[in-house]
């Protein structure tokens, strides 16, 4: 352990390959079925919506996957991304605990989500295809698909939830910039769109709803158009790693390491990408960090769902994957940490959740708001409200650590900047949110609102 | 030369003290006059608004001054920022030139203003004064100064021009959620707020309406409230050294040395910055860089301003420095780089200016805008709109390299990133930006807008 606060890595050590859990699971990935038949889809009915080296990546059992130049040429601009040590919110804190964070909202989109979106922008264009479509609910993933576009020359559009692209209009404007095409979902430029619409003209949207409308479009286009997506996949998961590869290389600069690793989850992506190479450590340098992963109240999918297959999108257009769900239909409250408003979670966070390899809790947002804002008095960065969760839940483990007289060594992921999250910063400010939990009626009958199990022959 | 992209130092590396060009500077400092004698200020005067340390800084001839370590453990929160080679803009240019950038908009507040409000924040601090007064534009420094009151818990009011209030309400957010008090200027809480309103109640403010109502309440305080300045005043330009000095070393990392330095300027600092460590190479050992200030078209203080004693602000209570001015009362057409909107340019720079230190340009908005555009698709970061000015003009350097056939080495300053800005982006997506410059009429009769020089006994 050193004094030091700010810990800087050289751009030789970004990662030169992806890690991949699955190569070291104990626990087998599921089948993932289509929507129709439930039957395990074939790689033909994936490539409809992505491309084949995103889809080997998917499947894949390798540990590590080489990086391409290309991307992480780009990685470069903006990666190896800071670790801190958070000395001034310690000593607010009164902890013997160490707080370290990772940093990934330095990036030209704000947040982490530009490490996928580069890697999947590469694929699709070494693919030969020249149109993406995608979702996006308060933007950060519309955002950065649009920056890794421009950069590979790909047409994009993103389908927005209506209540955000109204409420967030700085996000739009930043896609464009980039541009990108942005549309208020639900539109009429799908059936799906179209059926929203005439049940309830004035529909506020939903991801769920989204993801159908920008599916719909990539199945539509014979090939034409691929779809990308966010968090959830395990692709993802894969390009992500390079937030805990960074992670230890600076734990070892620290000369410490993590007794527990903490990020927030809405898909599971930022968590799976500093959590997994952590797990690695567990998994087969007999290390024991607990890996922690924060979730809101409001949509609560590890610690109150149930684990079982169902859709990725309310629209029943995706395939059907086993996960832990708070069933397809399922809108979330309004909560302002709109990237964490969603009804499932990754297959792979959900199966090692299920096994006890991964911890979960669930944080309602007014306490998240308030670790935020100390957050951001005693280090500066104001945090986007989804990063709030985690902090707040590193703040909970060190003052847990200084009830205890314990040292403890915290690293979470602070994946993104609030600056584009003022006006809910504004509503924290004049005491106007609430907060908001699922309720127990809704609780036990989520089992009546995922596909029939009975009909799925796994 | 090599071909790296990502230039990082580690914590050490941040200097241990700013630099001081009047140290070195072979323009001796014109005197600071008192506002209503015209005669040079004393000490006690300047003491009504700032803290002894602060005014020492500004006097003083030492070529070095420690950077306290309580400042410095702040800094190690951001710093040091990156440099990077824009290697991608280079080819997309297809321009032997090699262009890196200075990257400060990593920083808590997006921008390098939050280098000298911390070091303003903590003299202020260990002088024994409890609350500041400042002024901001488009919030930029509002939003620094916040963050670094927040760090040494001192209250902070800060008037912000009434037009730029409604415009970008996620600014005042973000100085609220810092803790600050934020007034749209001009307010009834002065006796020139109350001025100007009863002349118009609609008043939209300006820049040095906002600086005479914070300077106001300083005066007024018998010493219970400061004053804080965002640029302009030489120890503003100290505090920013940091950015050359960093910048220095990562050259040396690159294993090249800058034929051109270029940094936009409103008052100066960011330029100066950057800048002045270079010039002090010229000076002392033989270097020959060129030090290139980017001014807009519509507030050309340098390359179409009178160099003559005025007043920093509309309202008269400012202390009258030697420098390019366009004229107190002159207020710039409403630009979108808010922060380069003012009549006037730090003293030190003019004077380096005047005696052929260093050059200047002015760039019409809607080619920086471009120029910005073309810099976000190519290397991720969308800018500021004050550093698009520094942009074009790299762009423009290492297209005339291209012309001439010449490998020219250019470095820029990148101060702020644009995620405030999307409301300026969205109006030049649409083709809803225009040009202004100043008309020749207005520039002939600026002598008679400036104090009478024949009552200045200097």
């Amino acid at each position: 352990m050193n004094q030091q606060t700010h810990f800087t890595l050289s751009e030789n050590d970004i990662p030169t390959q992806w890690y991949n859990i699955n190569g070291d699971s104990p626990v087998p990935p599921a089948p993932v079925l289509h929507p129709i038949t439930k039957e395990p889809v074939t790689p033909d009915f994936l490539s409809a919506l992505f491309p084949m080296p995103l889809i080997e990546q998917e499947i894949s059992q390798d540990r590590y996957i080489d990086i391409p130049e290309e991307v992480r040429d780009i990685y470069k601009l903006y990666r190896p991304t800071p670790m801190i040590r958070a000395h001034r919110l310690e000593k607010a804190l009164g902890t013997p605990a160490h707080i370290y964070y990772k940093y990934e909202g330095a990036s030209p989109a704000g947040s982490h989500k530009v490490n996928t979106a580069i890697a999947q922008a590469y694929y699709n264009k070494i693919s030969g295809v020249k149109s993406l479509t995608t979702e996006t609910g308060a933007g950060q993933w519309g955002s950065a698909l649009s920056i890794a576009c421009s950069f590979f020359d790909l047409d994009l559009d993103v389908y927005m939830v209506k209540c955000s692209y109204q409420q967030k209009p700085y996000r739009r404007i930043l896609m464009e910039t980039y541009g990108a095409n942005c549309f208020a979902s639900p539109t009429d430029r799908t059936e799906c769109g179209r059926a929203f619409l005439a049940e309830d003209p004035n529909c506020p949207g939903s991801l769920g709803i989204a993801i159908s409308e920008a599916v719909e479009m990539a199945l539509k286009s014979n090939g034409k158009i691929k779809y990308s997506l966010g968090s959830v996949l395990h692709h993802v998961l894969i390009h992500q790693s390079v937030i805990g590869e960074e992670s230890l290389k600076q734990m070892a600069m620290a000369d410490e390491y993590p007794d527990v690793v903490i990020g927030c989850v809405g898909g599971g992506s930022n968590f799976g990408g500093i959590a997994f190479p952590f797990l690695r450590e567990n998994l087969r340098n007999g290390m024991k960090t607990r890996l922690l992963a924060v979730e809101p109240t409001a949509a609560p999918s590890l610690t109150r769902g149930l684990y079982t297959f169902d859709y990725g999108d309310t629209g029943h257009m995706t395939p059907v994957v086993k996960m832990h769900t708070l069933g397809h239909s399922f809108i979330p409250a309004p909560i302002h940490a709109g990237g964490l408003r969603y009804h499932g979670m990754a297959p792979t966070v959900s199966s090692l959740y299920d096994a006890g390899y991964l911890e979960a809790v669930a944080i309602p947002q007014i306490r998240a708001f308030k670790a935020g804002q100390l957050f951001a008095k005693t280090e500066g960065i104001l945090p986007a409200p989804e990063s709030n969760h985690a902090i707040c839940t590193a703040i909970n483990e060190a003052l847990d650590a200084k009830d205890k007289g314990e040292k403890r060594v915290i690293l979470f992921n602070l994946s993104g900047h609030g600056h584009f999250d003022l006006s809910s910063y504004e509503a924290f400010n004049n005491n106007k949110i609430v907060d908001s939990a699922m309720s127990e009626e809704y609780i036990r009958t989520i089992s009546s609102r995922v596909p029939d199990l009975l009909s799925i022959p796994v």
